[in-house]
């Protein structure tokens, strides 16, 4: 494994513990998988429309963690201060400590909008929320993309582990989150290469889309799990992988 | 509808207040569904053999159920007061109260154990933890069975509808549980006969078994959802429909 995870004695202590052990320099980076998921295992961009791009089920998907106060500033820029502030927001703010580099498939970074325009930098904006390395997945090669608040978009065609090592490297000892989309993290979850795996699970079923969970039998075994719930009514579940 | 279901100024108060409604007799019948599913969705017996029948699958599905307090008397006859009695014990005491009448499959009873055996009473033993009427949909049609504690096996051949009304007739007022097992539980879904839909989620993926979940997109729409986390790791997801 390139990765290490949380000392399983500390596996289930508070969110604040176990970041102040990474600051402490006693555990070694993590491979990292956040996603918004349907009860039934879904994730989807389906059904969108001029007016609503990303579509109607990624909107209810998604509701909770965009209301979220580091939402609104992290994506958004609103630096109003409004937003929630429970445990989706804790996650919410989780989702951006500690990563030092991102990969992601082709899809999530936008390229099939304008596949033909060498200008499109993706549709995450003149600032993106990701402000390290971004290795995007596609065998579409270009040059890299420097954006302000220290997002570069580089264009690999590699495998999994591949792209991984070249995500590492660029981390600089801190985590790697494998971003998304859905086919893109389950190469890796199926690669047994993610060492902590959250979902945030809306209590909504899509039935469409592309489901995660197919083929992960038994993925729990190896891993500790962390459940817990949102005053949205949104369920966290957290897969660790002990050291 | 057959049934109407909470006052919606109450849902969400705690399960105790529900039920205190529910004596007072504020709020007529329900038809409900509890299950033990796994994070994708499936429960299943595949997998059994002679020294575990029911299958590892199924043990780590009901793992944190069989330990409550709760199911070692109901279901074990064991009155020693030992097991868990936090949030999973809460629910498994809640799957008892207030059901007058029970409904399930052909293979829930135990049908296919024993198939051309006029004598088998099913596999849950000489005193089942039923205690109401129960109607098991079977085109094999035998004489019904009275066993102590109160319950009585009836065998019908009926759509989801008509024996919903029998069970009905029979609760005096009371819950009908759909028991299951999962396809039975989904022709009651899909049908839209459910006010109750309680699952347990494991924290564990099985990728066999049957699905819950398949073509029940948008089945939250009209339904108002808890959602609570035990001691065991469980997820408990609560869909209730208002009146």
């Amino acid at each position: 494994m390139l990765t290490r995870s949380y000392d399983p004695r500390k596996v289930g202590l508070a969110l604040q513990y176990v970041q102040l052990t990474i600051t402490e320099g006693e555990i070694s980076m993590s491979v990292r998988v956040d996603l918004n998921i349907s009860l039934d295992g879904y994730a989807t961009t389906e059904g969108g429309t001029p007016d609503n791009p990303m579509g109607e089920d990624w909107n209810k998907l998604t509701a909770a963690y965009v209301a979220t106060k580091t939402f609104r500033e992290w994506v958004l820029h609103d630096t109003s201060g409004n937003g929630t502030t429970g445990v989706d927001d804790r996650y919410g703010a989780e989702y951006f400590e500690g990563v030092g580099a991102e990969i992601m498939g082709a899809g999530m970074f936008g390229f099939h909008t304008f596949p033909d325009d060498p200008d499109w930098k993706g549709w995450w904006g003149e600032e993106p929320p990701f402000r390290v390395p971004v290795f995007v997945l596609s065998h579409r090669l270009r040059d890299s993309i420097d954006l302000p608040g220290g997002t570069t978009f580089h264009f690999v065609s590699a495998t999994p582990r591949e792209v991984l090592e070249r995500a590492t490297a660029a981390a600089g000892g801190k985590d790697v989150r494998v971003g998304g989309g859905v086919s893109t993290v389950r190469e890796f979850l199926k690669a047994g290469l993610v060492d902590q795996l959250h979902v945030a699970i809306a209590p909504i079923l899509l039935g469409r889309g592309i489901n995660l969970w197919g083929e992960l039998r038994a993925f729990e075994v190896g891993f500790a799990v962390r459940t817990e719930t949102a005053e949205s009514g949104t369920v966290h579940i957290t897969f660790l992988r002990p050291s």
